[in-house]
């Protein structure tokens, strides 16, 4: 399986007609992968999709009963698609219910804040906790702060998440919502509330995971001009801020999540598979259109194209629709319980799984290609030959991970690539009550689809192999 | 007062420089009002004062203990500022409290909706309202239907407001929000929703006034995208949805708003008053930025340009902060309590009032002057060689009301004018939870400062007569 393509000098047209099937820069498989694109773009598949699901649907919070009636609408979708080997694989999950949440401050200038609760945070007493906010502008300097030095008070963090194209901003800050409820409590405090990871200012709060467990404080994400608001009020005043937080969130209910499977098989390698796919569930504050019902939709349907072609590609396409993205887990469980899931019962088949790919960053335009280091160069040219009409440039950094839910498998051995989303505005709008449909483009949404049913036609009808030589070896 | 400026063709400068300042034409006066202009555009007065108002006091319900703190704030910042005559003026009011609101489809797609009650609204019982709900595209349509013809059901208007430079489409669909409720009361209905009187496809929802008293309903408005969400539900299904509403709003107390007021007074002709202001409370949700913080900063930032000259103003400006523009009250009162104890307080000088004017539409550029048909057209031609270069036109069309709060004075016969605001996005927040002071551009606020304080000198150090001749009279 390791077969070696030196060549990438251009080969003519006329000689390339001729050569055998089993390589992506042959201009047949060339010539059907474009053709793929411009069906593409003329079709709406994925926008139905993710209509229907974020209207009949509406929020998917992991291990809900909405989640659970979208895997089963999901099931039927891929059936009538054509799709193979349809299944929707459950596995236990904790329920985690959101809800109310306040937050308040009550002197010197009384007035509520716009806030949510985090995403597996606990619940304050019935009562509420009442405390003096001790405010950090940075991260850094909470974690500067000595054991001890926070008793009795409430941890503020005012740090912004920087925009960036490729969401490296949202990288950077994710601690602050992962840790620093953690690492507020080590520091004896009673209660945390932290500056939304979003890059607008508009007054939407965003929730997401934090750590779930034993040592925590029930912690909040405000909305950034909430944050912006604290930052002037405090300026206005040298008395101490006093705040009332107040939430009933927590794990419920032992439930299940699911994800949902189905394939177009190989012709001729179908042990061979290329993994696709986005996550079903959603947060429960929107309807989970850009996260993730747009990378389901995209995914499905460029594998619906696929499906429609006059022949099979050599090797199998299996799309996922992972649940419980989103949700972590009580000790000693972890998050990602579907993409976990799914790799832990595949283990004795990785070494067959040609490479795993996620839709998982919205709906805008994919603007890269990143690839793994070992990808054969005449694969790289011939795919860039294909997207590039789309707007779409080769990411030179080796693609070493391909989304969230990829994780789980691509620890395993599994190569992973990535069609880099434009994700400049993703987090206006991730995990707030905002990710609806009317945040998608279509037409953007209609280039991912081209992109993945090209790209997907490319890597499934030929046997190049993404792995390092050595680890390719039988 | 009847001057009458027949001669509106251009005057040399230099006859002008020796003319009598009495007459806003005048080269003096113009020259006054250009420097004005000019100083306002290298200060910041309105945005401190509106960065401060909905920092410290952040949302000011009207009778709310906030807005009460927050006319006293006023009332010392006037005197900070050299303002004569500062006084808080208090009328009854009754309280009108938000409380919980919840709407969910129960069938066929359970899904909550992002909703707020509109102002004024009665509670659910305890329980909650459950109905099939009648859903119109058009308010029309529910009009058109007969009494007795919604019985037990849930009406649900999905209209939209379109999108206008001067916010003529709010006014086409404000009876959508204040009379909805009782006509769908009448025709048997339990209860009421509509989309947000929103430009924008954020989920927001936007509160606002509605009819208060016997015969109406539990009313809601829905944000946008919710609104789009049920036409696209209703197209994937023949069955009935239904809907649970909640909600624990009401009166619940009697409490006293009140206007704050200051002046500069005027050399020569004290008696004679211009009337300027915005409204100090705002709705519950944001921090009342937009509506009205802006326009109480505007007009008080103006005036204290005006306070800084080295010669009072021939005239009086009185700037007035009206309280409870937002909430109407129940029958026997009305609407705008704030404005109608300002005027019925003062019925008796109504004949000295030269004119009067709000700012109440947001903190976006002003692009156009509106004057009273009477007015003479060598004061509107000097009004417009000052604000031309500012980016205003002239309006065709005759100044018949200047705001909401000057509707009662207005209406006991003084003229009024208008500083026409662009509000093409003021609809996308305006009412909502996301009017914070991150919605205003500082440099659009200070172009409005500057064309008030420019205006007002004009017709402060003058005595030209906005009335019709025949009321005019003496």
């Amino acid at each position: 399986m390791s077969v070696r393509l030196a060549c990438s000098t251009a080969l003519g047209a006329v000689l390339l007609l001729t050569a055998p099937a089993a390589s992506a820069q042959d201009a047949r498989t060339i010539a059907e992968a474009e053709a793929l694109r411009d069906r593409a773009l003329e079709s709406n598949v994925a926008y139905s999709l993710v209509s229907e699901l974020t209207t009949r649907f509406g929020p998917r919070l992991a291990g809900s009963t909405s989640e659970q009636a979208s895997a089963r609408w999901g099931a039927d979708q891929f059936r009538a698609m054509g799709f193979d080997n349809v299944a929707i694989e459950s596995f236990p999950l904790a329920l985690w219910e959101r809800g109310e949440a306040r937050v308040e401050i009550l002197s010197p200038f009384p007035q509520p804040l716009t806030v949510v609760a985090l995403g597996g945070s606990i619940a304050t007493p019935p009562a509420g906790i009442e405390g003096e906010a001790a405010i950090f502008e940075t991260y850094q300097q909470l974690l500067d702060q000595p054991e001890g030095s926070l008793t009795g008070k409430i941890a503020v963090v005012l740090q912004d998440t920087v925009q960036a194209q490729d969401g490296r901003g949202y990288g950077a800050t994710s601690p602050v919502r992962g840790q620093g409820p953690t690492e507020a409590a080590r520091r004896g405090a009673i209660g945390y509330v932290l500056r939304s990871l979003g890059t607008h200012d508009h007054r939407f709060a965003h929730t997401g995971a934090t750590r779930v467990g034993e040592g925590t404080v029930p912690a909040f994400a405000m909305s950034p001009p909430d944050a912006d608001q604290l930052r002037r009020l405090i300026r206005l005043t040298d008395e101490p801020v006093r705040m009332r937080l107040f939430s009933t969130a927590g794990f419920t209910a032992q439930t299940t999540s699911q994800n949902v499977i189905g394939e177009v098989r190989g012709r001729e390698a179908p042990d061979e598979v290329i993994v696709i796919g986005g996550h079903l569930d959603s947060w429960d504050l929107g309807t989970g259109a850009i996260d993730d019902g747009a990378g389901v939709a995209i995914t499905a349907a460029a594998l619906k194209l696929i499906e429609d072609m006059p022949r099979q590609p050599r090797r199998t396409i299996r799309v996922v629709w992972w649940g419980s993205e989103e949700v972590s887990q009580p000790p000693p469980a972890q998050g990602l319980a579907g993409a976990r899931h799914y790799a832990e019962t595949r283990r004795d088949q990785m070494a067959s799984h040609v490479a795993i790919s996620e839709s998982d960053f919205g709906a805008g335009p994919i603007y890269s290609l990143g690839l793994p280091a070992a990808t054969p160069p005449a694969f790289r040219q011939a795919a860039l030959r294909v997207l590039t009409p789309l707007g779409i440039l080769n990411d030179p950094a080796p693609a070493t991970g391909g989304g969230p839910d990829t994780g789980p498998t691509v620890a395993l051995g599994v190569p992973a690539f990535r069609l880099n989303q434009d994700g400049t505005d993703y987090f206006d709008t991730h995990h707030t009550v905002d990710d609806v449909l009317d945040r998608i483009d279509p037409a953007s949404m209609t280039q991912n689809v081209a992109a993945w049913a090209a790209f997907l036609w490319l890597l499934a009808d030929s046997d190049v192999d993404l792995r390092p030589e050595t680890s390719s070896a039988p």
